[in-house]
């Protein structure tokens, strides 16, 4: 059964509802947010994260912002209001993409729609409202429609590599966490797993502990175990060692931020094992939607990577122990840059980019006409 | 100040002192083995560990063994009890040889010593004893030696790259602990950066955390801070980022087991710090006694490699926090194999194998004349 990681609870006055991530895989407890200030301090805690599901989380904070407004209050202030909040939210994580289109989305809709009401009689705050919570809906409803699409584009590629032995049996590697609870729906990279899952392909799938924050280890193990899927935990630094034993043969990760040229921004670690896979011939899988791309920047250089807190590290998950001796520099940069030429193929909502680079992606995201449509290929996704 | 890891106190009757590496860097605890069963114990849960500090405290354990040996015992039954404890130490952990060589060394002493007093008239078990501890002892005191030499013989290695430019000042990356923990003298890797810092190069340690047991973080980190030197606390998934930005100028790294041809077991991880450098141009360097050579054995593929229980990874350093969930497999070998290939040199306390292949290292083992000796480059170690 796949979790649900964000919910909103009830109409425009309604609520937020996450499953608190930082708790898993002991307790499985829910956190309510009910102000923008919440959320913000969720999301920079890491309570959510994922960079699908902080973009539907942020969306909905908008809908929390305008919960402060008195029925009477204007809509230039309504809009006010909704600027700030989006400046707010979008400075909670820096690297994560679908964070900014979300926000932005939400906004401009805000905006067309007081642009066109300005003059007439009765749009009132709370229309406003309402618009900002049925755009906010269709962003949850696309990220989950989104994951399962992702997941019937990539699940072709879990297979046995053409032609070569499987020593013992076949495996897959993913590193930190880009499942449901990284999203509003399935996941991305562990939605290709489990719609592999579903056509009862057999594989067994090893996943990075990730540290600092270990979100293979708890978030990862934890939901393919509940979705019967073999499962094996190992330590970051055993990955390349289990590529030389030939037991990985296909390597598949989230993102957080793509470049125009491909380069692919995600958890600490990625880059590693794309140089790692490159090495023993395995490919090695983006899975994102489309909101991950950022066709305003060239190349991954200019991706901001998010620096965390030194404490992440000195102190082991939940505990107050000090792993780093007093007064020891500590470097924790969340994510790193994967380039382009290592990646096999980016798997989207809307089909794959194999040998991914500026010209792929641009066609990719080409508007398509119906005849198009239908010859892209579409693996298995419904248009 | 150099951190004494492994003393013996006192005569044939004394007892061994270890630095608990378990406790550290939160607490500098000692702990007096007194029996061979203890310090199996200290091995195996890691209370000391690093391949040279093992087989300096398993010769020690010799001297424990024939505590329990009366005088009027026969020197015979002395031996039985020596092979006896052999097989038991040498159960304690089975991937470094230098136990194995350590081991192996006195009981040749003992059995020669035994087959030339046999048939004298007092060679009582109390003479027998003092061979065994006179032995451990020269074990003791070569090892301490050759920690110093290795360090002289290395620290040229130390500087900045041929031509190339130091972007973010010289880096060294090293992974695990080969320090004055791991050994009964300076430590191997650790002893190369004690020098280089002796004779006032610059430089920063990045030091990964090297899970599950966090040698790196907690002893690595605790050893170069107390020599002065600057240090920087990584997880191991951020190694080849770091590559990358191109803040890494150096690996270095202890060993395990090293065999014929060069490949060389050592600490999970290792393997991966090998493939990265090299894709990153940086050279990979491996101290190492000789003692840690295996010239049995041809490849790599021959070394044992210990698989060590899940819940060293399950629950973090001294906690009974559980990080993955309950059901879910862990995969733990303790160490990996780096193969030859792309190592840059290996550095021992005889000089510097470059190029490691079996020519080169049998070159190296080769019995050296007084003229020989003199050729070699000797790189400020004093023969």
């Amino acid at each position: 059964m796949i979790v649900q990681a964000v919910k909103w609870v009830g109409g425009v006055d309604g609520f937020l509802e996450l499953v608190d991530q930082r708790r898993l895989p002991g307790k499985f407890v829910k956190l309510q947010c009910r102000s923008v200030k919440q959320l913000y301090r969720a999301i920079n805690a890491l309570a959510i994260r994922g960079a699908p599901a902080i973009g539907v989380a942020a969306a909905y904070g908008l809908v929390l912002a305008m919960q402060n407004l008195a029925a009477r209050d204007s809509l230039k202030r309504g809009l006010m209001v909704l600027d700030h909040s989006c400046r707010y939210l979008a400075s909670s994580r820096p690297t994560a993409v679908n964070l900014f289109w979300a926000l932005e989305r939400v906004r401009q809709k805000a905006r067309q729609f007081v642009a066109t009401h300005i003059r007439a009689k009765f749009p009132t705050i709370n229309k406003l409202r309402k618009v900002v919570l049925t755009e906010a809906n269709a962003i949850y409803r696309e990220d989950v429609d989104m994951c399962r699409r992702i997941g019937r584009n990539g699940q072709r590629f879990i297979r046995q590599p053409d032609g070569g032995l499987i020593k013992n049996g076949l495996g897959i590697l993913t590193h930190c966490n880009a499942g449901a609870l990284a999203t509003a729906g399935q996941g991305t990279a562990l939605s290709v797993l489990f719609e592999a899952h579903k056509k009862r392909k057999k594989f067994k799938v090893y996943v990075d502990e990730t540290r600092p924050m270990l979100q293979g280890a708890r978030l990862t193990a934890w939901e393919l175990k509940r979705a019967g899927i073999d499962v094996v935990v190992i330590c970051d630094n055993m990955a390349g060692w289990l590529m030389k034993q030939g037991r990985i043969n296909a390597v598949i990760t989230g993102a957080d931020r793509i470049a125009a040229n491909g380069d692919v921004a995600n958890k600490i670690g990625t880059y590693s094992l794309s140089i790692l896979a490159r090495k023993h011939g395995i490919p090695f899988y983006v899975a994102a939607p489309s909101s991950t791309f950022d066709l305003s920047i060239k190349t991954g250089a200019e991706i901001p990577i998010e620096q965390r807190p030194a404490k992440e590290v000195i102190c082991p998950w939940r505990t107050k122990i000090q792993i780093v001796p007093a007064g020891v520099d500590v470097y924790n940069p969340a994510f790193d840059v994967t380039e382009a030429q290592d990646i096999t193929a980016i798997i989207t909502e809307r089909g794959v980019i194999e040998n991914p680079d500026v010209d792929s992606i641009s066609e990719h995201f080409k508007p398509r006409t119906k005849n198009s449509k239908l010859k892209t290929r579409n693996c298995g996704a419904k248009p």
